[in-house]
């Protein structure tokens, strides 16, 4: 038999995790709800590389010019890409989507970017898309940006994309591996 | 009379089911808490239309200018706009708010867009903002983008808008329809 | 003793205080689980002040150019920034963070411009970024953004920054102070 005390005991406490829920006051466990890890492959337009090129300078500081990037550091420089997404480190395998938006280099004093941008997947495995948003210090092995929203199987979505540098060959080619860890999923 | 046992039983029910809230785990019902609809319309600067056009190209690629498309598929060219917002399509009925932000064209093989912009309202009806991000594959009838916020009456607000094309007149003009659906209202 | 329509009740009460949480359909209290005071300075390009710039102009419309304003309201200018961030208004104080991102002038017939930008900060008190997006109607004394994410310290935040701008001098240097609320915590 239950008394009333443990029955008001009870309340109180279905009360306080409600309300931390609601209110977002409380630290939520930090555990993944997905998790998905995809490389994109970015060549830049360097003024003679037309036909392979998936990204092209399209903004610019007074000092620099749209086929090579300013000097130094690259600030300035707004580039818009749409960019293969694959499964593995390989630029020839099949893509799985497309990784497309704008990043640009806002660090003065070292080389650093900011991105804007949406992986727009149209697969056996995956239809919708995924919102970015965020800062990328290219100094930092890993750099944390935040996934802003997403749509059809990824309606909703919230999390953390950790951006590693794959691969960096000069100004022109670079590939990022993108560690995609969801912990709001609909 | 209730046993134990069937308080353990509810206790159990209730613990996972606000696991559930607190954890984001499990999908949430798809039930909007709001649902808006209006209208915007651009009509883009060309060279010989300052006086009534409401967007500019700002930014193109090497191959392009600021009072034309690039061609093929206008890649590379950023756009900043400030649009009027109807509630039907009728672009010269009263304004109830500003769409504002930009939108650039980022793919090479067909037309697509990725926007970044606000609605701002100050009318009878609302006050406040709504903040917008994603990918708008134009060749779609209808581009799912998110709703990443929003201010005032909107308040913390995220959901996700749908547009359609509902008039396109060549590169000047063009008419999209937002359904808007909040499924965060605070 | 218990009745089980006491039980009922009480078992009726918390099914709709947790579907309120799992589908966010009612209001929830605006009390901020986090609270930041920042003040960020900005010094923009105008073609004899690169040595302590922290922004420059990177697009701008037909009309513009890369070392003025676009008149009239600087409609169309894209500015990239690297920005110190200090807890007090002095410009010389020393730096918590770097503000980092772009604005652009998107209002045809007052001053008004949108931002997509992080915090970045590496302090004793602060490691990670926020990222912040919306619209910054600058004839408003306070405007409201959207805080769309974070990361490190500010893990999955959400929440509201109210800018007021602080000081203005010409087209060269300006300073916000940013309250930041947050009402998404992890």
């Amino acid at each position: 038999m239950v008394s009333k005390a443990q029955i008001v005991a009870l309340f109180l406490y279905f009360l306080s995790s409600t309300s931390s829920a609601t209110y977002g006051q409380k630290p939520r466990p930090r555990q993944p709800c997905n998790h998905l890890v995809f490389y994109f492959h970015d060549i830049l337009f360097k003024g003679n590389n037309y036909n392979n090129a998936t990204a092209a300078i399209v903004g610019s500081p007074a000092w620099g010019n749209k086929t090579a990037m300013a000097q130094p550091f690259n600030f300035g420089d707004l580039v818009v890409f749409d960019d293969p997404i694959t499964l593995d480190n390989n630029l020839h395998s099949p893509p799985v989507g497309r990784a497309q938006g704008m990043y640009f280099y806002d660090q003065r004093s070292i080389y650093g970017a900011w991105l804007g941008f949406s992986f727009l997947f149209n697969s056996t495995k995956h239809v919708g898309t995924l919102n970015f948003a965020g800062a990328d210090p290219l100094i930092n092995k890993t750099r944390d940006i935040s996934v802003i929203g997403g749509t059809g199987d990824f309606f909703m979505a919230r999390g953390i994309a950790t951006l590693m540098t794959d691969a960096f060959e000069g100004d022109v080619y670079f590939r990022l591996r993108v560690d995609i860890n969801l912990y709001e999923c609909w």
